[in-house]
Order: C-alpha cells, then sequence, then structure tokens
C-alpha cells in the first residue's frame, strides 16, 4: 500500500512537548510523517523515535538541514536555540513550526524574521491556545458580532505550581515567559492591537522568585486600538489546578469561558456540594489545541495558505512583554508605540 | 396589646430608595418604627406614608429634627443635601443611616464626622453590597482563611443601562457614582486598604456621555497593603442586565461569586441550552441587602455598637474615586498617601 | 388616611405555616386585612396577633365563622379539621383558602367541596409550589411550546428529614402527606391528567417509618392522558437539604430546573471545587412561592375569577395517593380510572 | 527498532465501529499491534488497513482464526455473526472483545459462554460507557462510600435521532437494543443485581416506529437486591444532542454527572443566557471510553486477569431486555427470577 503525498517532517527536541507533537504527527496526523528526530539528549531522541517509529535519530538539528527528504521542522529545543535555528533552516528551505518564544531578543527574532521572508517560507510561532476549543469559540463569538463591539476583556491565567528556579531564572521573566500566551490570546480574541499597557506585579508565591529578579503575580491593564480596555491577571500558582478562562464584554452582549474538568461528577453530602478540580496543567488541558495546531501547520505548508500564528504574532507578544517590564519598572503605563520605536 | 420598645425614624426621602427603606422598615424590622416621612415633593412623601401607614408626613426634614420621639433618620435625599442633614442630625443627637456617598468634597465630609464624632450619635453609611448574600460568603470564606493569603482580586460591576444625562453630570462622575461602591467591596472583602491604584477609562456606551465630561467604560488596578492586587471592571451598559461578581484568588485557592437569577429553568432545544438572563437591577438583585442593612443599623443602634459601615469607609471611598479620577487624568498610577497628604 | 377596599381575613391555626402566612398577608399584600386569628393553643394564636398586629384573637374558629366584617378564611390547622372547617367556612360564605390536603378522605374531601359549590364562594388549595419561580417557568416553558409534545417528565423531590414518627403515623402515609405536592406539580407541569400509575416504596431511611406502616422512599411511574410517561422520585431525607427539581423532555427539546442556594460563592482549593448546600426546607426555599400563592388567592376573590387551584385539584391529587398506595399493596400498574370509579 | 511483546489482534469488521477501535488500536494503545482485518465489504476493510497501516484484508473472519500469530480478535460485525464467531474464536483459542450485544437469544449466547469457558479465554463485551469519565467516577464515589447506602438511581439516556427503521426492525427492539446499555449501566454503578423491575413504553417520536413493533420512549422501573429503587429513561430523539446522565442518591448524600460540551464558552445578551449544545452522539461523546475499554481488554489479555465487563454481564443485561419486554407485553412489574427460571 502506497501512502498518498505526505509532509516530511524532522522533530528539533524531544523533551516534553517536542514528543507530544511527535506523538500527534505520528498518531493524529496522517498527512504528516516523522522521518527524523533529534536531541543534544541522544537517548531522549531514542526513546522518541521507539515510541513513534521515527527512522532516523540526530543529536544535533545539523543533518536534517540538508536532507532533501525533509520539508518542515519542528523546532522544540530551548529557547536560546529557536532564532538560529529558525535562520538554518530557512536557509534550508524547510518550512518551520517553532515553539514559543522566538527569542527574548528582538534584534534577534528581526533576523530570523527575514530568513524567512527571504526563503519564502512558512514559519508558524506555537501559541497552541488559539486553537483551545473553548477559546476558540470565544474567538467566534466575537468575530460573528455575538458581543456587539468589545468594551472590555479579562484573560486568567494561572499556573497550578511555578517552574524550577533554575528555569525562571533564564526564562526571561513573568512577562516573556508566561504572560506572552495572554498577549497573544488577548489580541486573538480582540482581533486589535494593543497600544498602551499598564502592570502591577508582586512575589506573593515564593520569596525566592522575588530574589531571582522576577515576579510570581500580575495584573495588566491594556487599552486595545479598537478603544475596548482589558486585564490579564497572572499567578505562577493556583492550588487548585490551572486556571485558564476569558471574558469579553461588548455593546451587545458578554461571552465568556470556564475551566475543563476531569469529569462532571457533582456530590453533594452533609458538608456542601463538591466536584473535583480542573485539568491539572496544560499538558490535560490543552491537549486537543496541541493537535489542532499541528493539523493547522501541515495544513499551511500543504496548501501553501500563511499560518494562523506568524512570526509577526511572536514579535509582538515579546514586544508587549518589553512594554510590561517598562511599567512595572517605571511605575507608569507604557505605549506600543515607545516600545516600537526602539526596534 | 403594647410594642416592644423600638427605634423611632424619620425617613428624609420618599423616593425609590427611600421608599424601599420604608418598606423594609415597616415590614419586616419589628424593632424600627418610622413616625415621620419627608420629602420636597409633598406627593411622594403621602404616598410613602399611606403604603405603610406612617403617622406624620413633611415636605422638609427640618421638622423631624425638633422631635424628640424620633430616635434615628435615614437621609435618602439627594446627594447634596446628605452631609448637611447630617450635621444637623448629629446636632439634634439623632442616631444617622445615611445613603452614599456622604458627599462628593472632604471638607464636607470632614465637617459631618467631626458633627458625628462630637454628637456621639452612631452614624452608618449605606454600602448595602456588604449584606449581600454573596459578597458576605465571599467575605467569610476570605476571612476564615479559605483562601490562604489573597494575591488577587477582580470585582466585576456593570449596570444594566446608564441613568440619565442629567444625573450623570451631577453624579460626579463614574469614578464617584458607581465605583464608589466597588472600591467598598474591594475593601470589604480584602480586609485590607488601597495604598495606590491605577485607573483606565474609555467611552464606550454613549458618547453623549463623554460630552458631558464623564466616562462609562473603566477598569481600575489596586495594590492593598496587604501586597495584593485587585481589578475593578465597570460599564454602565451591560444589556444581559446586573453584573455583579467577585473573585478572590490566594495562596490556598480561590473564591469566586455568580450572579443571580430569576429562576434555575434551563432550555436546551435544536438551537442550544439557554436560561434567563440575571437579576435586572440593584432593586432585585440587592433587595435582601437592603434589609440587612437596615436591621444591622437598627442593630447598632439598639445595642450601642458600631455601624458595620462607618463614616470613615464612606469618606475613604470617596478618596478613592479622587485618586482614580486623577489617575485618569494624568495617566498615571496614584498613591492614596498623595492624595490623603491634600485633605 | 383611608385605606383602599380590603379582603378581611381569618387565620384559623397559628402554627408554623398560619404564622407565615400571616406574616405575608400583614407585609406583603397590602389588598389583606387580618382581622382575627384563632389557635386552640391560644398562646401560639396571641403571639401571631402580636407580631403582625392583628385586632382579635381566639381559641376556635367558629366565632370567625358568624362575623359580617370577615370575607375570607385561610385554613391553616391540623389536616383532620380541614374538610369540617371548608363545610362551615362555605355555609358562613366565606370564600376559603386551605392548606393541603383537604382531607384523607375522598368523602369527606366531597361533601366538602359539595358545601362550596353550593356556596358560590371561592376554594383555594394551597399547593404553593405551582406559585414557586423555578417550577412556573418551567409551567411556561412547557405550556408555551419550548419543548414541543412532551413525552418524559421526572420530578424529583426529597425532604432534608423525616418528620416525628407521631406525624407520620396519622399522616396517611409517604403517598397522601408528601407525594401529593408532587401528583399536583406533575399535572400542573404537563397540563394533562394522569391515567395510569405504578409505585414502587421502599423503607430505607429509618425502620421505624417501616413499622408505623409507611415508607420513606418511593418511585412513581405515571402515563399522562396526553401519551407522556413521567416519574416522581420521593425520600424522606437527603442529608444535603431539601432537592426540588423538575424536568420536562419533549419533542422540541428539555427544559428542567435546579436548587436554589443560599449564595453563589464557589470555592476551590487543594481538595476540589466546593459551595454550599441548598436551601434547607420548604420555609427557606418556599417563601416566595407562599407570598404569591396568598396573592393569587386574594385576587380572585376580588375580582371574582376562579382560583387557580381548586378543591378538585386537591380531590385529584388524594385520588393519585390511593393509586400510588394500592399500586405498593398489589405490586401492579393502577388506572386512576379504577380508583375514580370506586369514590 | 525492535517493539517489545505486543498482543497480537484481528479486526472483525470494518464499519465505524470496528474502524473507530482500529484507530485506537493503532494510535493509543502501543501494547497491541492490528496483524489483519476483515469485512464482508472488501473495500471497508481495506479503507481500514490504509489507513492505521494493517498488514492483511480479508472478507471473510475465517483466516484469522487458523493463524497462529493471531492471539484476540475484535468482533465488531452485525450482531446476528456475534455469537457464532464467539465459539469460532473461542474453539481456536483466540481472546475475544466482542461488541454488544452478544446475541438476542439466550440459547445462543449461554452456548458462546460455553464454548468461551471450555476454551478458557479471555471473553470481554463492549460495555464502553463503564470506562467513560463522568460515569466511571460516580461509580467510584459510591463504591467509596461517599453518598452512602444507595437509594435510589437514575439514569437518563437519550439518543440525538433515531437509527434507520430497518436497522430498528432487526434490533431486538428499544430495550435489546439501547436500554442494554442503561441495564449495565445500573448494575454498574449499583454494584448490585436487578430483581424486578417494571417497564413503561411508548411511541411519541416516531409512528413509524409503532408500526415497526418498537416503542421510542420508555421508563423502566427497578428493585435491586442491595433495596435501592432505580429508573432509566430512554429516547430516541433528543434534539439537543446526546443526553446521557445518572445520578445516585443514598444514605449520606447524592452524585450525579452532567453532559458532555464542545466547549464551554456562555454567551449572555439581550435574549438570556446560551451555550451550545452537548456533544452530538457517542462517537463524540464516548471517544475516550472506547479507547480505556479498548486498554482493559489488552491489558486484561496481557495479565491474564479477569476483564472488567464478562460474558455473564452481557447475559444479565440481555435477560432484563427480557423482562423489560414482558413488562410492557403483560402491563405488570417482572421478577428477574421468572425470566431467569425459563432459561
Amino acid at each position: 500500500m502506497q501512502k498518498r503525498q505526505t509532509i516530511r517532517v524532522g522533530v528539533i527536541g524531544a523533551g516534553r512537548i517536542g514528543s507530544l507533537h511527535a506523538e500527534h504527527l505520528a498518531t493524529r496526523i496522517p498527512e504528516a510523517e516523522i522521518v527524523a528526530v533529534s536531541d543534544i539528549r541522544r537517548e531522549a531522541a531514542e526513546r522518541c523515535a521507539r515510541a513513534w517509529d521515527i527512522p532516523e535519530v540526530y543529536e544535533a538539528p545539523g543533518p536534517m538541514m540538508v536532507r532533501d527528504d525533509i520539508d518542515a521542522v519542528l523546532i522544540c529545543s530551548s529557547t536560546d536555540t529557536h532564532a538560529a535555528l529558525i535562520e538554518q533552516a530557512a536557509d534550508a528551505g524547510k518550512h518551520i513550526f517553532c515553539e514559543k518564544p522566538i527569542d527574548l531578543e528582538i534584534a534577534r527574532i528581526d533576523r530570523a524574521l527575514a530568513a524567512v521572508s527571504n526563503a519564502g517560507v512558512t514559519l508558524m510561532v506555537g501559541f497552541n491556545r488559539r486553537f483551545d476549543h473553548n477559546f476558540r469559540r470565544l474567538r467566534e463569538r466575537v468575530a460573528g458580532g455575538d458581543v456587539g463591539e468589545p468594551h472590555l476583556l479579562h484573560i486568567i491565567s494561572r499556573d497550578p505550581a511555578p517552574p524550577p528556579l533554575d528555569y525562571i531564572k533564564v526564562s526571561g521573566g513573568i512577562f516573556l515567559d508566561m504572560t506572552i500566551h495572554d498577549f497573544d490570546m488577548a489580541r486573538y480574541l480582540m482581533d486589535s492591537e494593543v497600544e498602551e499597557l499598564h502592570a502591577m506585579g508582586a512575589v506573593r508565591v515564593d520569596p525566592a522568585i522575588g530574589k531571582a529578579g522576577d515576579l510570581d503575580t500580575a495584573v495588566i491593564t491594556m487599552r486595545f486600538a479598537n478603544g475596548a480596555i482589558g486585564t490579564i491577571d497572572n499567578s505562577r500558582q493556583a492550588v487548585y489546578g490551572y486556571d485558564q478562562r476569558a471574558e469579553v464584554f461588548g455593546s451587545r452582549g458578554v461571552v465568556r469561558s470556564a475551566n475543563d474538568y476531569p469529569n462532571t461528577a457533582m456530590l453533594a453530602d452533609a458538608d456542601g456540594v463538591r466536584r473535583d478540580n480542573p485539568l491539572y496543567f496544560f499538558i490535560e488541558r490543552y491537549t486537543q489545541s496541541y493537535v489542532d495546531e499541528l493539523r493547522a501547520f501541515i495544513r499551511s505548508v500543504t496548501e501553501g495558505t500563511p499560518p494562523p500564528t506568524t512570526g509577526e504574532d511572536g514579535r509582538i507578544a515579546i514586544l508587549m512583554g518589553y512594554a510590561a517590564k517598562r511599567s512595572v519598572a517605571e511605575a507608569r503605563p507604557v505605549t506600543m508605540e515607545e516600545i516600537e520605536m526602539e526596534y
């Protein structure tokens, strides 16, 4: 039997998210085929290859770049490698799916995006939450006019537990590491750019995070080009699990999403009514979104259409993170124009 | 038959809220007795008297102040009369329940509070929402430690429709007229003072409100003395009805309230699942809170204990409104200390 | 000041439900005026009179029957007195509101209804749940065609705790005492008569209830004249509080109601998500329905229109109770025709 | 690369459910490997083989029975073939997963179960709902004592649309085709056998179903060995989608499940609050249960432990269907003992 024409993919980085993408490509996306996987920890790459029948294993991604039988790469390695890998892949004519963030420095992002542009390849950035069933439905409702003109937006985004301190130290800080997803979500839900933002932060979860120079609790207020005002609420630790909700309020109504739960069983006894906590973290909550995001990437490559999340989306989210950092540092609202003009 | 000793009350102002209080005193609070009602529109006072068997009607509140058989007055007349009436009532030795706000000017508030203090009478300010079943339960949960140390607060407070423009023009603006309730709610739920706030406002509902110099949409971000960060979200027009919710997030969990609905009937048909909108406005939603607030006032008077909402609470909420106005005017965060030092 | 023409009411029985009705008449229904209250326990009548300013107190209801200035009586005394009091009141030309059940014996009910019919007075039976905000909305939805042709009905009706054994012994059994409300609700929601029913019962809550010859747990299945099938689920003890729900399913959709809660506060912590239990029992849950039921009675009397719940409604519910008893006794479905032909 | 020891499976029947199982085996269950697929429609088998890389395709299942390299078969062909295929597979020493029902005739079921017993192979019957996240959690709650002694059970089970009339005619009727799942669910949730049941049925959805000798609407009331009473509510057509809920009430509390929805987005506008309908049908709603059911089968085979749903479970559900049919036919409650003694 002959499979129809598929997109041949190389996966760079076989950690948690790389393995997840490999699984989804192998089992849910018949239009793609993984031909190689690389990881600087060879054992990780081999484990992934065994699990999903991937024929070739590398330690470095270089060999994939020169193989003619690879159409696209998935960049799932550590953040500091993203920009250079994008450049290499673009120069090699590969289509690129890259986990967020592209980089923590705008100059490097710009070089990477220029390479992509010159090569004419597809670059999609991994803002998976745009593909979540709940947020996608919010966006449909808003875009379809069900709430009229948007006036207010709220995004609640709280992790169940902070990452290791060592990670926090190289993460670029809460705004570039965690809020970046919410900045993108804000733009996605509102279909409008942020013109100005004000951030207020605190260290409430763990003093060690503060000593590492970061915040663990924050509220960002944004003014959008369409005139609406929005907030993002972040915490590194919601003890009841991943808290991921949004609400858009407008002239004709309001739409909001709730968390997803592992089951609907509701118990009432003498002590009250109760149910299990929401799904614990992104692997559980966003499974479907990761599949759909990859499907969208493969479709973009196959059909030659623009990807739903672009390099520019990745760049803007980083700039918003810069604005938030400055807003906290200088205790004032910051316009995006002011940030953009510096880059 | 002889009724036991009751608190004899004069009601000043027989408009919507004055009549509501009169009804509650007459029908739900056997410890109180209304002996007179006044309104500059005599017909309003007479209608109220007929409805609730009130023996005496006045046009001006003056005669009540000199009657020995009146223990307490309810000030439900227009805002510009509040401060002077508080002074008169205090000087006459009457206990006072006064609708919010005490006044829009701190100097006048301070004179009124001084009179109260000198006279040693009870003054309670009408922040009825503290007595709402939902918000009271949130406060109990937070005060009882169920969410641990508070980290984040959200208050959603949206009216179903804006008041008449003529009212808006003399209202002192959205922050002193509408947000004042939410400022008090924020202090109540957190049991901590706001140290700094930042406000972002917009005119989204009706350009005429903007022309009148006011806002109709706003987000206020607050930093509390306990280290937490909170937001208030206001709109003058939620077409689906009164939207009154809050959420407190902390180190051990989160607690949030939802809106109240006229019924629980849920319909599912080919078009989806649906239910009726939330209760329309404050009369419907906060009925029980108005009764409980008056009960608390009568109890304070009877037992000689401090009222649950004081003149100082009324004063602080106004100062927070000043801070919000300045924050919008000067596009920067404003500390409460900076505002307080000016008064 | 002169009150407009009111309905002058005598209240018979100043126990829990009589006092509740007196309160509602005194405080919520300006169209009515209580002129006398009676109770075989004089102290109970006096306490009620003091609380609601009722000018006259009796031990026996007889004197009320002969007073020309009494238009209507509320029969809130014990069940065994209902039928005779209805006859007396009807003969005296008084309009009658009577708590359910009219009587446990059809022959006595029939005599009472004949007296009412002969006198041409209004008789309303206290099926208060028809006036509940939730069930009323279900009925509106069903009657309005929102679920199309009804196919299935479910009523869940569970008390928080069983009544005293002494009461159970004279109650007529669970079907005549407790299910009677649900039989009426079934007819109300479906707007169709039950033609056949099958009951299955058990003693699960307390063996003493079984020893007293009664059941504490039951499921009744009914076939309606409109072709639909319905169930009623009863328990004498739901430890989480009063459980009062219904669901109507039809060709175009389904509508269902949920319980009412004392507040909407939802807490999530490491142990899960939880909220307070539903309102405890009928006094808390059905307060509004009791007011609206009396308003409907007073309106019927004032306007001379038929009451929303009639003596016939009371009679049918008792017959359904008979059918359920026989179904359990003979372990077979029983038709209503078979029961009706015996009376 | 060498895969670890896997269970080699032959799939019999490549229709909707057979293809679904093939997908799950191929993509989600690395412990199994599909070595062949058969379907009397060769094209269906070939399509399935292409999709999931299955090396061998047959029209008849016979060749699989004689292959030594096949450990287990999945019987997903039409109901009338199940019993004979179970016998063949058992005689050939294959482990067997069989879709429900085993057969519509007890005699044939008994022969099949005898063959399984003689061969000592594993037979699991496809009651997938036992593996549903919601029902599994209910069962855990009940088995864990969270509701105390069970008193009442309700199962709501409504399809979104009836199957084709041609299917209905050979289905054995609603009780053997549709309710069979609910009979099994009742036994699963209560962990107790049904001793007696009463069924009431109607034709409400489509008169053609009645003309075909079947019902489309039914309520079954059951008495369990543990003393509890339960109901099942069935309809062939819920226009709002698949309605699959259950509730267990007991001495210490109640637990109930709700439907699953495609998203949590809730819209409120001037017309009310609304959300999308529940998941449409079993493919959408029970996806995860189908995967977990197969995992359980493969685990039983691998570990040599009894399967969670046995041939006896399949047999009992059919007997309950017989009892329901007789109950309707003779309009009386029927004991399971009476049915069992006939077979």
